[in-house]
């Protein structure tokens, strides 16, 4: 069998769960590739922490380079999240010639245009479907079997924390800072909820979103972003007294004065598909002028998710190398 | 720029619609392939129809070996429908070195096993998107990204014309019969709707949704199947009354006795993501051992949005021509 060996950079919370995904799912995996697939390296500091995986201190590195360098790793995973040094190191990997693998939105769209180019002057292939929507296989779509559709539209819930808030405010009437604080005691929302509550995250994952959908790619900086910090008790009480639910969207449509863009908290129908789209859960709402309405649903973050959309990546790469 | 050849079998209502978004789209699809795409012949007696679309006469021809022959055609298009002799065409096909693209359920749900066999001997590819859940890509997601996974369960909501009536019995208390009858005189559902009313056109589209997820090819005629012909108006008002709705659900489930299935109406709670399917729109529930659920939603039928995933199956060929 051909193997396929696979350098990590980062092994905290999605890349155990890759790995993980590798560890339970191998002989389903090897007879999708007909590849014999390993993970022989990985970047990490914190060697010593109970994961419950198997790995041996021999797979440890703390070189970046001996990956990069190394002739036998075909695919690089960068999980490290954060945009550098991230981006950097993608960039040295593609450089090296090797596949990248990502989930990390910080750094893929911030550097967009860099990373796409490095990979196509190096003939490799540059897969980021964990970026957005976590598990939700929409990125693959848009790029592979939709290609006969110019898009329309696209509108997103893809932010699981912001989502998980703004549904327990629905259900139980109770404001912003209560269900937050709750929602940090439970685990649901970081410490520090910035980059979640004030749309940052979102913001990242619509410039993805439309760089691949409409071949347009925005910094995410550039995106109009309101959060969902303003969002009142009162607010969505009276949404529900007109039938809507307030969600936090990120829309990207294309219109007479061309690519329209914004992340912001909407109201939307109870009727509208996203509406029903509750808790933690993501939701990519796509209309394409020869398929019409189409709705991608699923779990937006998350180890094991996340981990089936970086293995499903390298999955693809593997069939082809 | 490479050029790429099409032989269309049966220029019906998919058929046109196809060649619709290949006018519409050129440019689009030109960008995405990187290939000059035409259909080149077209088998159908019907020469004179008004359709819309810019055709030739030249084009069309009466004898399908022209086709299969033809040294210059690189794909062929079957939609014909039915099983024969859409299943010879496609074996026909496959065997003289051409990729083969359909929309057939009936005819790849009979004879999966001796379509996929030739299209491996010969070295070609045989894409199905369009035979399920019409333009949804769920075929493509579960036999690309999602392959690091071993599907749990799949549950589909995957006729459009049963899902209209189910949909109107419930929001207007009517009969079956009063439906059914409506339905037909508004042409969303056919004179003699007994494919669709008894479960046949589901079943051969579970019967291809299990050989792709589970590597189990069951035959339609092998999967216990009960339409929605026994379903009552009385029957709907209890399950509302329970806050539930019921929808006609293709069911596949890997359980400790093996691969279970069938399609028959099931009384969902309102909770639950499939039962705002509504009308005539289709959806895919999966639930994979490490994604989680996930869930696909769009057009089940329609000339353009069929015509999307035919289109997007010849692009994905024409990329690796």
């Amino acid at each position: 069998m051909k193997k396929v060996n696979i350098g990590l950079l980062g092994l905290g919370t999605i890349g155990t769960g890759s790995y993980k995904v590798l560890e339970m799912n191998r002989a389903q995996i090897e007879k999708n590739t007909g590849c014999d697939i390993n993970i022989t390296k990985i970047l990490e500091k914190d060697v010593d922490r109970e994961r419950d995986i198997t790995v041996v201190p021999s797979q440890f590195t703390q070189d970046p380079d001996e990956i990069f360098n190394d002739p036998d790793i075909d695919i690089v995973i960068e999980l490290l999240g954060g945009i550098e040094p991230a981006s950097t190191f993608m960039l040295k990997a593609l450089n090296a010639g090797k596949h990248v693998v990502t989930a990390n939105k910080a750094a893929v769209a911030a550097n967009f245009d860099k990373l796409q180019a490095a990979a196509k002057a190096n003939n490799v292939e540059f897969r980021i479907e964990a970026s957005v929507g976590g598990g939700i296989p929409v990125l693959n779509a848009i790029t592979t079997v939709l290609g006969a559709n110019q898009f329309v539209e696209i509108l997103g819930i893809l932010n699981g924390t912001t989502n998980y808030i703004l549904t327990k405010m629905t259900e139980d009437g109770a404001s912003y800072e209560e269900v937050l604080k709750d929602a940090q005691d439970k685990g649901f929302a970081e410490k520090d909820p910035t980059a979640d509550v004030e749309g940052i995250d979102v913001a990242n994952k619509l410039s993805i979103l439309m760089a691949l959908a409409f071949d347009t790619y925005v910094p995410p900086t550039e995106i109009p972003t309101i959060g969902i910090t303003g969002v009142t008790a009162e607010a969505i009480e009276a949404a529900k007294k007109d039938g809507c639910k307030i969600k936090l969207i990120a829309k990207a449509a294309m219109t007479e004065n061309g690519l329209e863009y914004s992340v912001a908290p909407m109201k939307l129908p109870d009727s509208h598909p996203l509406a029903s789209v509750s808790n933690e859960f993501n939701s990519v709402y796509v209309t394409g002028n020869v398929v019409d309405e189409l709705m991608f649903y699923g779990k937006g973050a998350g180890a094991l998710p996340t981990g089936s959309a970086v293995m499903g990546d390298v999955i693809e790469i593997a069939k082809r190398i």
